[in-house]
């Protein structure tokens, strides 16, 4: 039985999502390896470094169900590495000795590193298509909740009124600068290994770049500008992304549950029979996923820590460093889909309480539009004394209780500048909403620029 | 199929331990909620709490074969936490509607963070069985080698005799602070959780704290001084200690992997048919298990940052926070186990080689001994003199490649105070090993006591 | 100009203790350096190994006051380390010759760790004074508010009602158990370095135990079993002590900033003029203390993770993983400071206001009491009747916004069973405080046996 | 005096570099703080916001020289957050009541978050400059040292032959990836912030985005879609690249101390009197650069943890997690920058010993070529018989020390297919050096097209 969250029988779905964990399967893996192995004798046979019935055979031979895994955990542990393991099954599978033919003038870690590759390419797949949804979703947000007030809150104080179309694309901003990184980082990411035990494909002679040109074409992957064996900045990146990725779900969970607390209330989980209930405490409604989500980027952000770990490899093929890769690359793949998942559909049903946010932006008796009333003043009593005087004002509504509106109306210095009908014009919340609007606007205009790119 | 590297059906015995899987197990968790379940209504029983009769039918099933693993997915999707959805299977499994009285006046943290220290007491038993076999083996070899000479390493130059016993002993004495800490920290750890809803045993009246009593007497644990659901730190401080207990493992893997050097070759890990050979250097013998150590204690260490992040929990029962934990503290026992078996098995069968040791030390020509010449001429020449003398001659050896006993007897600033004979004295390494042996039998005494206190 | 927040002009004093800066200054560190050499002198001319003259020579001049800064920073730079340029310029200063003497048998990680082990006594005396000082105001603040009701939050909701007291209790049994970690581990962190080259004291021949002995004593150090220059695990443990510690600042300052959001205003951090306002938002009161510790932690648990890193250290003196620490240690304890600083004076004038906890109690309309409600029921109706039924009316108090109370009292299944005045008692809050007080008392009796035993 | 080894007067320029320093000093953060107020006046009078005269008035008096240091550190206490602080100065230089225009719409956070980008420019182009400095030398190395023969070792055995040319080639490409990162990120970090209390400009009326629009050409920054104050994944990137450039030097430094172990001495760090001696062992040569890269690089990747950390803030202007940047950022640069000056100097005066490569080669009898010898071998005997038979030759080297090629020559299964001489050829080194030099090519033409594109 798994010992992990990840592999949990009970707990996988909720903190990680199938088809990742899928995409880092030791199926998988194994499946990836003898494609490596498959397209790597196809190019071989075409540039005739190994007869073509050898290739035929090899690559009839390459499918993972004819892999005895129990032998192949065996073959591992011994050796320490699991593609010998898979090459000695391969070559007894082939009939004739085709199969020394295979895996020709390759090194384990050639494999290994490639096939890492494949699992990264389906795995950013993923993340990619959960980043475009989870954008359409804000996008959305943003586009409905345009013009809804609600309290813009600085240090958990509230502070100016917005709206929570403009909390929502200020996300959805950086979901845009998310999705460029990864455009960007592909290129460096997807490029296959190919260059035999030291990385000069020392094996293959004169042949040795055109099969590596051959075979990363045959596996949709770029070509190496030389090996990369103990340089592996460009996996550590992809794990950067990751960690940049779950930091802002990190921020999304972060409010959501701020915003469910029982004293503010402006937003909810969607609901679900029993979900986030409590044994004894039948009136909670837990922002169940936005812990989940929490928990999942504290440790993501662990794992980035220990990919750059990986980096400071010794020599052509490291010991120990590379295998920290080994670790940490799937739980930061799985960590990241399950952060992914739980924001994706948090954010899809989101319940979101216009009238509540409107109520909360009274509870400070108008005092969260005091910088508007400071900013009205400016110009008749100059930007400080408005700014001293309306903060005075504010101390004694707290200290009072009086409605700010009162003391204003009634301050003998204010007065004379300006009356309470277009004082209480100031205090109220919905008038003073600044640019959210064209705001979100600019942000959904990118937002549509970056769904015909693709 | 799984997706981690701890629960690969490949690779989980080559970085983890199967009993310490086994602890942290879907199976054993639940295993554990039930023993709780099953401790707390006989508590409320005795206690004339629940109906002896209802707690005889809830013991009677608190059996994990009785819970249907799939059907309690389900639910603890649907709530969030597993706790109600076992309680749910054991309600429906008791006849005549005795099941409603179990879990009374507990809450979902209660039952999870008392079972979560049931695990931490089950793999901190393993942890503590792994540290003393290992450090029994480090007193062998520390014996055995306690005269054989080799050279220190500073900076990774060789700097001056020591012998292999003593680099073992050095070694062992961290062995012993680790189980020092570790009997310091278990009665702290081993504290069970019991305090309802919020911590103050609302629901329990003024029967609650003895019934916490009796519970945490039940299950071998200490009895809280108040509710920790939200303060951790003895949670967090387990982690640190197999960060510190990984920590001295990886020195130990550093130490093998750079002896295992084809330059150096003073030790090798065991050998088998086969192990860590390669694919196409079939003179290799790789340092698989220090690779391995390598890799996990650099992803234990972030998992302590993990662990230590869960501390910042919010109010009584925290939202996100807690379940970091449920993610790092199965994985760092488990990542720890693999490191602890790994350097256990690789110093039980460690190869030493004396003769290779001893050859080392002649590669700088005597240089290694130059602190023993210094030394040796300090008396005569003064302390400064003679190091810049001997630090002189020394670079000359280094330029010219004479030997440094020829350079030092020829020295006219040294002739008159030193013939050759006792110069070749001061330049034979075995001379020169100070107080190795003293300082091995001190650590060997403390190894000794620490035996029979045990 | 500096460049650290920590030594900055502007920031030092509100991220660090000044105390705690000046125990890791450059001047402490080299006075700390001088210190030992004169220990050393000492002892050695008591043992007869040095003259007394020298001894008393060299001891005139261990004042760092006598040491040139900016030569020292020439020399440390020129051979990568500090002592031997200390040592240079002592052997400068003194007259005769006499300095010759100086560091005999020594060497630089001798002076440099235990200087550092110096430095860390210093340090856990500033971090001792600053528990026991915090530990005793939230004794007295679980004492004053020991039935002050409150609600407690479980995943941000409002769960059951418990006092201000118990939830400073909860947090106080966190720092008994940090004061008791403080003093196990002492005695394993307070031991001197003294090994010479590679820890066997060769350069000392028989006398260099006792030297070694004398000089601890001299420092009021312990002795170690053997050298510990490449086994730190005993400075990494203090690095995980203070993550430990700061984890718990964090919950503390967690708790006081969602206390003090503008909906929730149950705590203040201590007035004072102008503090955490804003340039624009008078009515603001941020939470600046609690700000200043969120990040001071977060960055407290990476520098323990980097510590750790340091245990995988190479040979007999390592190759960068020692001098993490220099780097980590000092942040560590400076950054700790300011998050010790920072809570003791938040806690010390924080501003309660119970009449705000009591009205938020009834937020929820006494749903935060339906756990009273449901245990009340429980023996009447069956416990998970009851529950399933208590359940289903807060729903409806949810939806339809009726009291609580009215919709119990009007209840077919609950009217047999208990009148409205009964359920009046069941939903008042302060009925329903558990053993809050009798838990703080227990709390609070731990803690004077510890002041006694201090 | 200062107590983080950044700032320290002894070892600040070992560990960092005194421009980065300077970058991040608190004279050149309150000196960006002053240009962005005095560009705001500038557009803003463009805009008619503000008089001509005031404009003038404050843009006179924003000079770093002008500001009281210890003035501001009072102020920044007591308020929390400097920029009032500034601004109050600000005002009270500027004659008759002018200075109450400048700041005019701001927020702390916007000038405090554009300085931070500003830092970020400058600190990013010295890291620029030192990447190309070290690649141009890298270059130069792969170019002298292209068919320089020396062992690849993998899992720290000897492999096969490679070039030291090859080795530097692969960390040059290395180099190009990150320069390419580096180009992509700046268009994303490089924007500033201006947005007023919540982002949404709200205290500027309709002219909010003209005046961000201006401000941000006058300071060469990009404008924002929207608002960041709490989505600083940009910030965090930056982290990230410094975590992935670090690594790469750490793997470097690896090499290199591992190269000048005592019983390899292929490189050595450049010699300068005195540089990595020991005070009682003189004929050490120590990696001090390599270590000092080390640490730094170990404690760069935890900050990076730290500003991911700091990603996951709360609503529209964090409580805690900004702070975490305040910290972090300014570490990680300087940190950074020491890495970067130590390897550039390493690399620039790197003394090269290729006899010393070529004797280590030698040191395996000729097993480093095994794989040449099966690889040639295959054709003949089929890939795995060969493996095989190899494998078997070189466990009989290794048991019995005869010469590898001796025993080739003998073998019976051998002779009929290869003489004496042509197994002679195979187990020369200098013959099995693959595509190195082809590689090497491949890398250096990027290198000249990178040049060309500056």
């Amino acid at each position: 039985m798994p010992a992990t969250i990840i592999d949990s029988l009970i707990f996988a779905d909720m903190f990680t999502a199938a088809d990742m964990r899928a995409v880092f399967s030791d199926e998988r893996r194994v499946q990836y390896y003898l494609e490596i192995e498959a397209a790597l004798a196809r190019v071989q046979a075409r540039l005739k470094i190994i007869p073509q019935q050898a290739c035929d055979e090899i690559v009839s031979h390459c499918r993972v169900e004819q892999i005895d895994m129990a032998k192949l955990k065996g073959a591992t542990e011994r050796i320490g590495y699991p593609i010998l393991g898979v090459v000695q099954q391969l070559v007894a599978l082939c009939k004739d000795g085709l199969g020394e033919w295979c895996h020709w003038g390759a090194t384990t870690q050639d494999i290994t590193d490639t096939a890492t590759v494949m699992q990264i390419r389906a795995g950013l797949e993923l993340v990619e298509r959960d980043l475009r949804e989870t954008a359409d979703i804000l996008a959305d947000l943003a586009k409905t909740y345009r013009a809804t007030p609600m309290a813009a809150r600085s240090n958990l104080q509230q502070a100016v009124p917005i709206t929570f179309g403009f909390k929502c694309a200020v996300l959805l901003a950086a979901f845009h600068r998310h999705l460029e990184r990864l455009q960007q980082l592909k290129p460096r990411a997807l490029v296959g290994e190919f260059g035999g035990a030291a990385g000069n494909l020392s094996s293959l002679g004169e042949m040795g770049l055109k099969v590596q040109e051959g075979l990363m074409r045959e596996l949709g992957l770029g070509q190496p500008a030389i090996a990369w064996h103990t340089t592996h900045d460009q996996i550590a990146e992809v794990g950067c992304f990751l960690g940049l990725v779950t930091g802002t779900l990190g921020k999304i969970s972060t409010d959501v549950k701020m915003m469910m607390q029982t004293e503010v209330e402006e937003v909810f989980e969607p609901f679900a029979e029993g979900r986030g209930s409590s044994s004894t405490m039948p009136q909670k409604r837990n922002p169940i996923a936005s812990a989940y989500i929490h928990a999942l980027v504290s440790v993501v952000r662990q794992h980035v820590a220990a990919l750059l770990d990986a980096l400071v490899a010794d020599h052509e093929r490291s010991t120990g460093p590379w295998e920290i890769e080994w670790i940490s690359l799937p739980e930061i793949f799985c960590l990241t889909s399950g952060a992914l998942k739980q924001t994706r559909n948090m954010l899809a049903g989101l319940e979101v309480k216009p009238e509540r946010m409107r109520q909360n932006l009274d509870v400070t008796g108008g005092l969260v539009v005091s910088e508007a009333v400071m900013m009205g003043l400016g110009p008749a009593l100059g930007r400080q004394r408005a700014h001293d005087l309306v903060y005075d004002i504010c101390r004694e509504v707290i200290r009072t209780g009086r409605p700010f509106l009162d003391l204003l109306a009634d301050n003998p210095e204010i007065k004379p500048h300006m009356g309470r009908d277009e004082l209480a014009k100031l205090v109220d919340p919905a008038n003073y909403l600044g640019l959210c609007g064209e705001m979100v606007d600019r942000v959904l205009a990118d937002h549509r620029k970056l769904a015909r790119a693709t």
